[in-house]
């Protein structure tokens, strides 16, 4: 798919300066850029770059003005970052129209009404109670357990499984592969053994969620395993039972939340991070990639490291470690010296 | 789901005090309770928590003798926790009748014996010479190999993939997108290039295992990787070619062990561990989430940390750890004094 | 399966001292050998192994002199590694006759042409525009989205998710469960939501690639997300939007690279690694296991720990990080002495 200058200044509204019949074939950032990429200068800080930028064009504000000659291709917006959030969701649209009807081969229950415009696919199943809104797109394979509900417009990528009783809302995404209700991890000594403790509580999902693929979500013993409206998590991200992540929170790939431990709203939580069970996370709270989170973490704290301690005493310390074998033969010459 | 405290007595073989009308709706440990709540008190060291829980009822043994006055419903049993344990399973059972009978949809090889008291889902397939034991449940969307075998009573949640040749024992459960018998991760240098080395075994696992949501056992390069009778692993777990993990240990989510690996018995092992490859690690061992297991562990320790060591030295070097900053300020002073 | 040492002798072109009846039915490390096991001898410096092991049988080189008896049965070979493989390969054709056909449950989309060879398992689904090519093997369960392409004899194993528009090499195994081209995780804050940014690239895959259980690959957001020839994914693994990994990289289970990261070729990757995103990885790189990747790494380089530095740098840190206590107490002396 390629499109000239031109044709991208008339989609988003724009004027273009420059060569109007440059080809774009795709995105980069502004200080990666490459022939056939097109670019944006939102951020004043980042302008530097657009005068040996290598993009064949770049989105900028309608009232920018070079300070030297630009060699790419300027299209002036009122909004450069929005302008390219909406070609590529434009792009996206003409790529992927949304799938509707049901194919033959999916598997009904009795009783289960589907609305008009729904899509459900081939070997999907469907199992009775399960209420589903209008415009959900059902793709091939799903799993939808007993009396589960499915909001509007929610989209279930292929292989999801979302086990009895549980509730996705309105809008969401859930990629293919991932997991909603298993049981959570439970289960009680009785000698060397353990037995199984029952787990009858579901997972509650709010609206505009988006789900990574093979991320798993556990049910909770009793009650619900709660994610948020707006939570984004990313794939292979372990939520256990009786969790909750408070809304508009953004998780990155393979972190782990323990059992009954509480995020709150409007969390940035980076990859491979992990949390233990039965704490409170407040909100506004960043974390960086691989920490070890073992107790409360106060609203917009920004935390990082095993154990976790703030951005600033983590990096002192981070700096210390570094010259601990310096230090090291220090202490070693002072006690010389002092014999 | 709500019962009445008195109701919940009676299937419990026991007795009111107080609120026998008081609604019950979830569970709650006893210091996190709060109204509509049950909780137990089995351990005397939360004892105090009885006087101020905000749970609705709290289940305790008959000859409990409160010092104060209690605002929740006591409900008086022999053993609480059991009690509780119970009072789940029969909620669970109520809730989750087992699935029997053979969907048309399903694909069942030619030859393939279906015991009475078996379900087979629509979409899943058996391929030939798997031997399915009585009461097994598969759910739709499962892939049994050629000659794998099931054992009794055993639970496959929907989407499992269990490779040719593996063996499931009995009354285990595995979750959905589990993939039992992937090949092991092995690869002979060919210059630059790597060869597939083929991996001819199998995966073995013992009665009363549960497995998690999307975890991964790999087969054996020639013999088995093996899991012991009631071993618990949690999601996202991966367990490469060649391991064993013994009877009774417990895994939590998103652990790891590298080819060749022996793990104890009856070990409590928590998350986001890594385990090296071709090291033994002993029984009763107890290791700390986000570990890393680079040597042998003997039988009974408690480690952490990464490398890991045992829990009395790591939190040791923790605490020196955070006076770092300072500790670095000393040495620079001592060595300035000295000038 | 069993064998006896001299019809491993005859398979493999090789001569036989010793025992030539001696059952083998698996395969051992010379140090680790047992009754019953094959090892091979191929490194000088595990020579000693050959007098002690428990191995029944042992390939070592034509030319291989004992020094001392040796009571496992020698089966003489030109290159005992590459015999083993061999051996390996063959009882694995054995077992694992390719599939071919197609499945009358499978369902695939019209005018999608399935050449000769090819083999379709029941409920698998493939969209329109799918181009498959020769001897690709195509389990029951998996998922094919629009436009996708299939090289020459790859095998996709059950419930193997592409989405739209992805290409998969020749000669490429794809183990169950995993998610090639899902949404990469890209979102615009607005106020303290997020709005989703549309991902309308795709992800790449070369030839002789093997990819593990339920890994996940993330689409580019514009232009691809790369899998270079010869790579090796383990289980589990996360790969986001825009990264590229070089030809004949290894990665081992459970690793994970954020957005746009490059990693060049031939590289070594432990596992539980997180690298972040944007940055570069040079060929040639060998990282220790559960390492952090935060900055750009050059050409054959080894690197360990979080954040990750070079080999000789983590060892001297962790040795005085094992000291520590001993070091505060000697400069609390030390203070104390100046008083």
């Amino acid at each position: 798919m390629e499109f000239t200058a031109s044709q991208i200044a008339t989609l988003a509204g724009g004027t273009v300066e420059g060569d109007a019949n440059v080809k774009i074939n795709t995105f980069a950032k502004i200080e990666e850029g490459h022939p056939g990429a097109i670019s944006f200068l939102a951020n004043p800080k980042y302008s530097e770059y657009i005068y040996t930028t290598g993009s064949s064009a770049v989105l900028v504000r309608r009232d920018f003005k070079p300070e030297k000659p630009v060699s790419a291709t300027l299209i002036r917006v009122d909004d450069p970052y929005a302008t390219l959030a909406h070609l590529l969701a434009q792009v996206s649209r003409m790529m992927n129209q949304p799938r509707r009807g049901v194919e033959p081969q999916a598997y009904v229950s009795d009783g289960v009404d589907l609305p008009e415009g729904v899509y459900v696919g081939a070997f999907a199943y469907i199992s009775p109670g399960a209420r589903i809104g209008k415009g959900v797109q059902i793709y091939p394979r799903v799993y939808i357990g007993d009396n589960v509900v499915i909001g509007d417009d929610t989209v279930l990528y292929p292989g999801v499984t979302v086990y009895n009783g549980c509730h996705i809302g309105k809008r969401c995404i859930v990629h293919a592969g991932a997991v909603i209700g298993a049981d959570g991890f439970g289960f009680a000594p009785v000698g060397e053994r353990y037995d199984k403790l029952p787990q009858i509580g579901i997972v509650e999902i709010g609206d505009d969620v988006e789900i990574g693929a093979n991320t798993t979500i556990d049910r909770a013993t009793m009650g619900a395993t709660r994610i948020g409206n707006g939570v984004k998590l990313d794939n292979l991200i372990q939520i256990a039972h009786n969790c909750s992540v408070g809304a508009n929170t953004v998780m990155a790939s393979q972190s782990g939340v323990a059992g009954s431990t509480k995020i709150g709203e409007h969390c940035m939580i980076g990859g491979q991070v992990g949390f233990v069970g039965h704490i409170s996370v407040g909100r506004d709270v960043q974390i960086g990639a691989q920490s070890g989170i073992s107790h409360n973490i106060p609203d917009g704290m920004r935390v990082m490291g095993t154990p976790a301690s703030d951005f600033g005493s983590y990096a002192r310390r981070q700096a210390v470690i570094k010259r601990l074998p310096d230090l090291a033969r220090q202490i070693d010459a002072l006690l010389k010296d002092k014999q």
